[in-house]
């Protein structure tokens, strides 16, 4: 059994840009100080894609300028084509040499009319795009983490292959990306097949190249996990109180809320290096930002807890 | 791979006993029959507990009178004491030879505290008043089910002792239980738990003397009926659109929702004998009688499926 598990939180990114509401940069950054405070090592907290697209995420760019260095801590940002990837680069200048340590992500769907509809191009004309991205991001030094969305069904094309699935992230991993995180978009995935699908990948890649990105749509998110860490997998992507989707998959509320992964895996005896109180203080905060009740369900039972004046539910105390 | 998995509903008891609303009789047969008419073979119906305590099933009388019998359903209603075996047997007699099958169900806690709040007796006060029960009940004819709740955690004394969950869930079966349900009334279970429980448990038991009872109160009750399956147990509890909770457990929101246990069964290929749309049915149903959105995510994720009218999202798709 892996002792670290890497918590990978979406909430900055995936979460905030499909809030309606377009939080301030500054209440951005308070949230992003509040999971580093928690413990989280991996953050993703920006998308350089046009503007237009995804308002939420327009101030990127001085977002990433003014993200808090952290020895440990790798921020993340969605980095679509050159454009992108030239206003990274450049955010990364203004942040100067003691900046933050900040990866590439970039993301392809696993069926094609999920793939239009995310970024108006076939999957063969994204990967060209990648072209543009992934080599020269590595070369100026960068580290390039890969998405399949839709990777265990779509919410237009149903039940994809497997076979695609796994051609895809080895393609991610041919170009160079360190690590492909296999996305349940929309929350389809059982455990059988998520076992099935990893089965057959981990015969050709590492366990540590693998990630499991699962949505909690149908409520099977925590299921899926258990199977990713059953076999070998350390890296899980999660969204503070569950905030997030994806604005292009109908019904697709529903990330998996980093306190109820970080629950069972605290339970479960696990190593991730996160405060389980500062981790509800993040959730929290999270929920007075977005001036909303966040579906985690770890996050309202211990709040609950919180206002009842109760002790808490120490996930290590039911180990 | 168990080839059957039995979905045991506990929604028109446990659900409906713990919302604020007392819904009228002609409205509760009327869920009853859209979980029936879904394939449901286990309904929890009925409480003869005192009237006084819970006024959501002071009904439970004439509502076992007007169940309507069905060949392969069993219902079955929770039974504390002498009186209420009595009321049981009452109501049964008024039904008749072709009235419904009724079994009864017996229920103690791991822990003092828990179950003193809940029936305001110790543990061996509580087997006391079963011997008034058990007995009796086997005596003429009826089967007798038991639960073990606050199985993998107490909300007021925390972590529960394994050794003790094993030896009350002995206890019952050796009265004559035909199972023991062992319940998560909090939450608070996480996989290598329930695996620990089970291996020591299923070593002095058979797979189909027990059941699980998991609560999704920080989301990770597929993940530990998952290791239940595993296990190879084949009968696990749920609430449709997840109502319900326990009224004596602070913050235990929480049932498992029907929908999605069902969705993930299904979806690993099980056979339930459920249809996936009348379930979904069922669960807008609840949702109209109690007259809010119930939390259950594969229910909503449905739900707006339709609404849209687009493919529903077919578990069986997915496998």
């Amino acid at each position: 059994m892996a002792p670290h598990v890497t918590v990978y939180e979406v909430g900055p990114r995936d979460g905030l840009q499909n809030e309606p509401a377009v939080l301030p940069l500054e209440e951005k950054l308070e949230l992003v100080a509040a999971l580093a405070a928690a413990g989280l090592q991996r953050i993703e907290a920006g998308s350089f894609v046009s503007p237009r697209w995804i308002p939420q995420l327009a101030d990127s760019d001085r977002l990433v300028e003014s993200l808090p260095p952290s020895p440990e801590l790798r921020y993340v940002a969605l980095v679509p084509n050159a454009p992108g990837l030239a206003r990274l680069r450049r955010a990364l200048d203004q942040a100067g040499a003691n900046g933050p340590a900040v990866d590439a992500a970039v993301f392809v769907s696993a069926s094609e009319t999920h793939n239009r509809k995310n970024v108006n191009k076939t999957i063969d004309e994204t990967f060209a795009a990648f072209d543009e991205v992934v080599g020269p991001a590595l070369a100026a030094g960068l580290r390039v983490r890969g998405y399949v969305s839709t990777a265990f069904g779509c919410p237009y094309e149903g039940p994809v292959d497997p076979g695609r699935v796994i051609a895809l992230a080895q393609r991610l991993l041919a170009l160079g990306c360190y690590q492909v995180s296999l996305g349940d978009t929309v929350g389809l995935g059982t455990p059988n097949q998520v076992r099935e699908l990893l089965s057959r990948l981990l015969a050709r890649t590492r366990p540590e190249q693998v990630a499991l990105h699962m949505h909690d749509t149908r409520g099977c998110a925590l299921a899926n996990v258990l199977v990713g860490l059953e076999a070998g997998l350390a890296t899980f992507d999660a969204s503070i109180g569950g905030l997030g989707g994806c604005p292009y998959a109908p019904g697709a509320s529903g990330n998996l809320a980093t306190e109820d992964l970080v629950h069972m895996l605290l339970g479960m005896g696990y190593e991730t290096g996160i405060s389980w109180e500062r981790l509800v203080d993040a959730g929290a905060l999270a929920q007075r930002l977005v001036g909303r009740a966040l579906p985690g369900k770890a996050l309202q039972a211990e709040l609950a807890a919180r206002t009842a004046g109760r002790t808490r539910s120490d996930p290590l105390a039911s180990r």
